[in-house]
Parts: structure tokens; sequence; C-alpha cells
């Protein structure tokens, strides 16, 4: 025990720069094919096309929108539209030739309204940072970006309850909760683009979930305007309310296909000053876990994130990425903990308490605490780095699943062994949140090694009631795949709820439902 | 400054006992009248019919259930039907012949296929602890009581998930959670009868949630079976999903009437063990709210309650309870604030030091931290003693409203300032989490004090958007005054969605959704 390396030196630090550095996951689907013609997309295996339903654009539809919104907030100059139809990833393209751009509810109400008589499909966009192609056209829907309907309309310092319009950034309504002495309850590597009206229609999930939960629990209200153009005034600022069914969960997480979100609501905890970071190793995966239990249960109240990666992850990062060391010896696993706290001192000693007991357990096999600001980066930038060095490293075949914690790990052994040389097999995540990365690395794209990782790695997570997409959505690229992890009545009920709220199915169409239960085919 | 008192004595205990003696908060109709007729039912001034599309249950029904169930488990012993009938505070009474106890999901589903195929009318009921009315009978409803559907499915320690049937009752769940270090995410004064289905398709609030916030972000997964049937399998354990619309939360809050809950997975904490309870004293309101702002911010991470009372409730309580004290002399307003965390030493030294600041700034006037167990629990009797006092002092009208914090109190102002001699009008509540009790006594039940308290109070929440009922729910007593807290187009979409979940209306008619609304109306 006594040779064993135990630097464990502690320092209190603002966590604001780590988290705007943080590296954006890219998934990368491996069997797309994108179709020049515009009537016809290829996902997968199975052609998709535009549904007949859909209208295409007129000039009095033109005229209309321009009545509305004025001539400055309909777009149509390629150029603007350029962007607004590619994804961030440039993975997912559509061919809209229109933009709107609404200020005010009762403005998308009146292109909704207008939309659904006409039966012209739409797409809601945020800031477009969505990685299933869920917010940009499939081909010529119109599209309703938010980005003009970013204001702050109240805070209340009392409660900390926070009530925005849909089209504000996410960094900047964290800059102006950090003036006020809160924090957003949610925090993602694309703040600096991302909206929150965006964030609650897909459910974001980001780095602050194993400490606040999810927005699920922090969305206190939403206004939201229905396909026909109603508006839904579901904009409470209540912690307690219960008159009636809670229908504004319909609206997190789905995507902007079953409504357009225009206002939010949310609760924004306090600040907390003093956060510290410290990288572990452990032997195997069942001592991380271990580990997770003793922190939930000493760190509780303190505890931030829970990140863990094994050997091949640190191999991958430590051979990729420059100026990247390990600040361990080479061990099976490792694991980041991150605490955040209202008092430096105790944090400190708490954290430092846990560690050592757990060193001399032998739990922990070694470990380092942050010292000063770019410790913690540097161990922040090894969990991180992690999605840049697999591109490096050659063609990656990547999933987002959430597991329950015990089997997690088994997935990643059995698919090495089922894959075998020359794939490597690297597993890393928010164990905290229950949600592995699972990537796998090849020399080049081989349809034979896809054939082998597809579909077993859905049937297996199916199998373990796992979900495929932990925290991305289904979009369009998913939404063939949902049977996954919903069965077919829950599916079933999902479809008629969207033909009851968007009987044309106008909202954002060809995603997160099946295509052939859709309401166009 | 140095006149004030400051007893600042600090102690640590375990919390279970005291929350296991919370007094349960009656509340009680004023303009009920019953009839005896079991066809038409007054609430208020409307009279409900019991709906002809309804059938009767005749002998091949009941011969088709014991099939299913066994004849132990098809009620019709009036004695063992009576307080099936009847809410725990008897005032709801309905006259159901049948209950029926299913112990598995798939028998649910049967006797749900068959009702709904009769149009047999049926009342979902766990522990019948309500407070609304919404788990008794109206009229002759089949009730289905999930009580022997309790068994403990899975728990993984590492993760904090517990798997449960419906009918477990929320104090056995806390009781093998205290074996294994974890506690549940609400507390009740109910939790000796009342069951975790209930709780769920109550989305009941409690006293936890300051801490852990509310059932939509505690719940992760739920299996329910529809009115026709169908077992919807959303049974999930995983804190990430974002496969689709998220239907668990349909069914959170909803009372019964869109499915019944058969399972629950919930994430639990892990028990903290230092507990310590303060009580304060403040000029006025804005120095209470001003208390709960720092709190939270200096508390943050071992806030657990913040409960305040008004010195007419102080009165109350004294003239009303034999044995109760106030521990400090008479002041505005009383504040009581909990703590939980998981270290002794350093709670109390930072409570001690959160306290001692506010003190010299002059925000508290006064106050007295608990020394031991019995202070804990006489400073606890304190504010739980309010609804028992408030009994004994007369007649009472009750209101249970969410209301924003800076406007809370002076709904408390305008009531007396409206009301005047004799009214003696009391407020009182958990003000972290925007909860107001309002009470009103009068030396006897009077209809022009009534006639002067509503429709104002709802009006006037209504008017600051609060919610008519912050923890309660709706059942059969605010079916017909929903609309003070939700919008008509909100509403209506309630009904459409009642309607496409349960075409024939048969689960929990007459409650959640306005009568002339409603599917059978």
């Amino acid at each position: 025990m006594e040779k064993r390396r135990a630097c464990m030196l502690l320092c209190q630090w603002s966590f604001t720069k780590a988290i705007s550095n943080h590296c954006r996951v890219l998934h990368r689907a491996l069997c797309f094919q994108r179709s020049s013609n515009q009537v016809i997309r290829f996902y997968g295996s199975a052609p998709l096309e535009r549904s007949a339903s859909f209208s295409e654009i007129k000039s009095e539809d033109i005229n209309y929108f321009k009545s509305i919104l004025g001539e400055n907030n309909v777009i149509q100059d390629p150029d603007r539209l350029q962007p607004a139809n590619t994804d961030w990833m440039d993975k997912y393209k559509g061919s809209s030739k229109l933009m709107l751009l609404p200020r005010s509810t009762e403005e998308v109400s009146h292109l909704l309204r207008y939309c659904d008589s006409r039966s012209l499909a739409i797409v809601p966009q945020g800031g477009n940072t969505g990685l299933v192609g869920g917010s940009v056209p499939v081909f010529d829907e119109v599209i309703i970006n938010m980005s003009s309907m970013n204001k702050i309309i109240s805070f209340d310092k009392a409660s900390g309850i926070l009530v925005c319009e849909a089209g504000c950034i996410l960094e900047n309504l964290e800059s102006f909760l950090d003036n006020e002495g809160f924090v957003m309850p949610l925090d993602l590597g694309a703040k600096g683009s991302c909206q929150i009206g965006g964030n609650v229609s897909t459910n974001a999930g980001g780095l602050r979930l194993v400490r606040y939960g999810s927005l699920h629990g922090n969305v206190l209200g939403i206004e939201a305007v229905l396909a026909n153009g109603t508006v839904m005034d579901m904009l409470g600022t209540l912690r307690k309310d219960n008159t009636g069914y809670d229908l504004k969960h319909l609206f997190i997480g789905s995507e902007g296909s079953l409504g357009i979100v225009t206002k939010i609501s949310i609760l924004t905890p306090p600040k907390l000053s003093a956060t510290n970071v410290a990288f572990l190793a452990c032997n195997d995966y069942f001592s991380c876990q271990k580990l997770l239990f003793e922190a939930r249960r000493k760190l509780g109240e303190v505890l931030s994130a829970f990140e863990f990666l094994d050997s091949h992850a640190m191999d991958v990062v430590l051979k990729n990425l420059d100026g990247i060391r390990n600040p361990l010896p080479p061990y099976n696993f490792y694991v980041l903990i991150e605490t955040t706290g209202s008092d430096e001192s105790y944090d400190r000693e708490k954290l430092e308490t846990f560690l050592f007991r757990l060193m001399e357990s032998g739990l922990i096999l070694d470990g380092v605490v942050a010292q000063d600001i770019n410790q913690v980066l540097s161990f922040w930038r090894i969990r991180e780095g992690i999605p840049e060095a697999l591109m490096k490293s050659g063609a990656v075949y990547k999933y987002d699943l959430s597991l329950p914690l015990e089997k997690m790990y088994d997935l990643v052994d059995e698919m090495r062994a089922r894959l075998g040389h020359p794939a490597n097999v690297v597993g890393y995540g928010h164990l905290g949140d229950g949600n592995l990365h699972l990537n796998i690395t090849a020399p080049h794209y081989d349809d034979a090694i896809l054939a082998q990782i597809e579909p077993y790695v859905y049937e297996w997570t199916s199998k373990h009631r796992g979900s495929i997409s932990a925290e991305h959505g289904i979009g369009l690229m998913k939404a063939n795949k949902i049977h996954y992890s919903k069965p077919p009545e829950v599916v079933q009920l999902m479809v008629s709820i969207k033909k009851l709220m968007d009987p044309n199915g106008i909202l954002n169409p060809y995603k997160v439902l099946p295509h052939h239960l859709s309401a166009n085919n």
C-alpha cells in the first residue's frame, strides 16, 4: 500500500473556463448515403421520399409571411439559407428555400396557423447544434428559426426562477445568471450557439445532470405554439402546481414535433464557488462502480461529475493528442471526480478524507488531485479529448448509450471479444449518469466490421433495457431505430399523440417517429 | 444588536421520528352537500349525475373477475367496502359494490380490458389518503385497489435506483432503503398508509421537495395499464433516455385518469446523517423572503426545509395546543430552517456561521437552534401543529396555494383587510417551495364569510399566475375550478388526451377535468 503514489494536492478554482473549452462529440453515420436528388434521400437502407401531402411554397405564401414578419425576417437569400440547411457536422443537408425569423409568440402563432392551413411543412430551429439531424430540413421544409426571440423576461433572485424567450443562447443566460450569483442547471459544449428552446425541446443532458437532474425536473413552465397556431400558456413559475395533466413535459424532448417552444421558465441553482477535481485509477470496472457508490454516499451533496475512461481510451488520447500526459502510471481504468460546493476549505478536506480512505482500502489504486487551474484543465482535457483523439486514430463507429450501471462495461468487453484485431474498442463516459460512450476504431470504414457491430449493439442495449440515445435524441438519424428502446405500444401512443396535436404532420416531419408510422407516410 | 438573544446551540440527530409524527392537514369543504340518493351528488352548487354511459355490474361480471383474480380478491363484503368507499377525512363517500385486488400487471390488464369492453367505470385506489376526493368512487364505480401489488423488484446500490410495484407503502420503502443507506426523495405525513403508485399518480409533493425536487425529476420509469388493457412498459432505470416523447410524465399527476400505474422506477438519494433545525424570527414577510434567498446561497447544498408562519399562526397554536411554547418572544414572522448533510461538525458550523451573520445584519431578529432531539421535535411541532390548532379554534376555510414568492403574503394581508373581525386570517407554509397555506377561521361557518373569500381567493391566485392546488391535486373537489390555474387551450388539450387514451372515460370519471368537458358528460 505504501508504495502507491498519493499526490493528493488540492486546490479550489473557478470552473467556467474549463467547461467552455469542452470538446463537442462528433457522431458520424456510417451507413449513410446522400442523394443529390431533392426528392429522395437515403438514410441507411431505406429510401425516404418527400411527403406528397405537403404543399410547395408559392409567392402568395411569401407575401403573407412578409406581411406578418416584415421583409427582413423572411429569408430567401441562398447564402443565409445554406448554414440553416446544414447541420454543424455537415452531415445532414436540407434544401429549404425559406427561413422565417419570428420576434414574438403571436408571430409564431400566425405562421403556424397559416402553414397548417396550407400544409406547409416546418422545421423549428434553434442554434442548430443537434447531433441527430433534428434541426435541419430533410427536403424543402420552411425553417422557423427562433434566434430573434432572445429576451430575458424576468428573474426572481429569491426563488432563482428565470423566465426567458426560447431563442436565448445558453451562454448568454449563463452570463446573465453569473452576475446574479446563479447558474443554469445545464451546461453543454455547444453553449455558445445552442438556444434554451432547443435545449428544452431536445431535453439536453450535458455536464450538470449528475448534480441537478434533467430538464423535466428543472423546467417549471413552457409556452409553446401548436401546429394549428394555438398558444399553449403553461409558463408557470411555480415549484408546485398539481392542477391537471402536466403537459409541458410533452414538449420537453419531443424535438419540435409537437409544437414550437417559445418561452421557458426554469429553476436555477445558486452559483457555488468551490470546485475540486481528482483524477484516479482503479483496477477494474467493478471498482469504478463501487467508487461511484462511495462517492454518492460520502460526497453526496457536493459531487458534480463522475466520469470514467478505460486504458484503451487513455492510450488513444496519449497517442493522438499533443501536450497531454497521463498524470498516473498505466492502469486499467481511470475516474475523474469533480466536487462543487459553497465552502473551499470544507470541500477540500472532505474530498481529501474520502480519497485517502479509499486509497487505504485499495479501491483506488492511485490518484492525484488538481492543485491549480492548469492541472484541473489538464485532467478534464484527457476526458474531453477522447472524441477528438478517436477521430484522429482512424475510422470511428460511435454509440451514445444509457445502460444499467452493472451491465455497462460488459458491452465493451463483449464487443472487444467479438471484433478482435484490428478493431480497437474504447469505453468511456458519464458513469454518474449511466451514460456510456462506446467507440470502435479501425484503420478504415469497413462494412464487415459494421455488420459485426450493428444491429448487435442496438440489440444488446435493448436486451438490457438500455437507451440507444442517452442524450442526443432521435431526430432523423434514429427515427427508425426507436423500437430498440421503446416497445411498440409506447411508440404507438407517441404516434397517436403526434396525430392528435399535429394532424397534418407539418411539425418537423420525418423525425423522431418511425417513418412507416408517421402522419405523412 | 447585543440585546438580542442568540442561544445558537446545535445538535445533530436522526430525523426519521420527527417526520413520522407530522400531522396530516385536514381540508374540509364548506359548500358541500351529500345526497343520500346514489344517482345524484351535489358538489357545491352544481348537481352531478351518474353518467348513463356506464354499465351496472352484473353477476357475469363478478364471475369473470373471480375467474381472473380468484374468489378472495373480489370483494363484495359491505364491511370491507365501506372504508374503500370513504376518504380518510370522511368527506367523500361513494357507493361501490365491488373492489378488486389484482396481484400482477397482467391481472390489471385483464380487468381493464374487460371493464372497458363493458363500459364499467373504475376508481384506481392506493392508500386512499388523498385530500380532494380523487381516490374514492363518486357513485358505483368499481374500485381497483393496488395494495396486493406490493413487491420491491430491485434496488441498485451503485445508482440508487429502486424498482417496485405500485402498491408498496411509502413507509415500507423508506424502511427498506434505510437499511441500504438511502432515502426516498419524498416524504409525507401519510407515509404509513399511502402507496408509491398513488404518490406518483398524484405527483405528491411533501417534505423533501425543496431538497430533491418533484417526482417528475425523480421518477425514472413507469409501467402503466391503459383503459383498454394495453400495458405501457416505460419502466426504464436510466437517468438519461432521449428516445421519443417521455410519456411517463403523463401518468405523473394525472390521478389515475389516464391509466393505472403498476410499477415504478425511482432515483433515491443517499441517506445523510446530519440534520440541524433552527427556529428564527423576522420582522416582516420581506425579511423571510430575503432570508430564503440567503439560505439558498449560503446553505445551498444542505438546505432541506424552509417553512414560515406568521404571528397569527403562532397565536392559534399557543392557544389551542397543550404543551407547546414559543421558544422566542413574540415577533411578526417565524421561520423554521432545516439542514441535512453528510458531515455533523461541518453542517453545524456552517449553519451557525450563517445565522450569526444574519443576526448581525438584522435580517434575523432572534433565533434558537435545537440542541437535542426534543427541541427539534418541539420546533417542528409548532409548524406541524398549525392545522390541528386551527381545527380546534372554530370553523376553518382552508386553501393550498402556490404563488410567486414576492406576492405570496400580499394575499394574506388583503384577505385580512377584506374580512375584518371576527375572521382570523392565518398564513404559513412551505416558503422554500412557494406553497402558501392560507387559512381563515371564524366562530362558525358562515355563507357571508365564504362569499367574501370565494371566488376572490381563486381569482386573486389566478391573476398572479398561482396554482389553486399546489400539492393536493384536483380530484373531484376542484374539477370545475381548474380554469383558475390553467387556460382553456391547455384544459382542452388535457380533455383531448383523456379522450384519446380513455375513449370510454372509464378511468376515475368525474375527476380532474371539468365535468362539462369530460368524456361522459
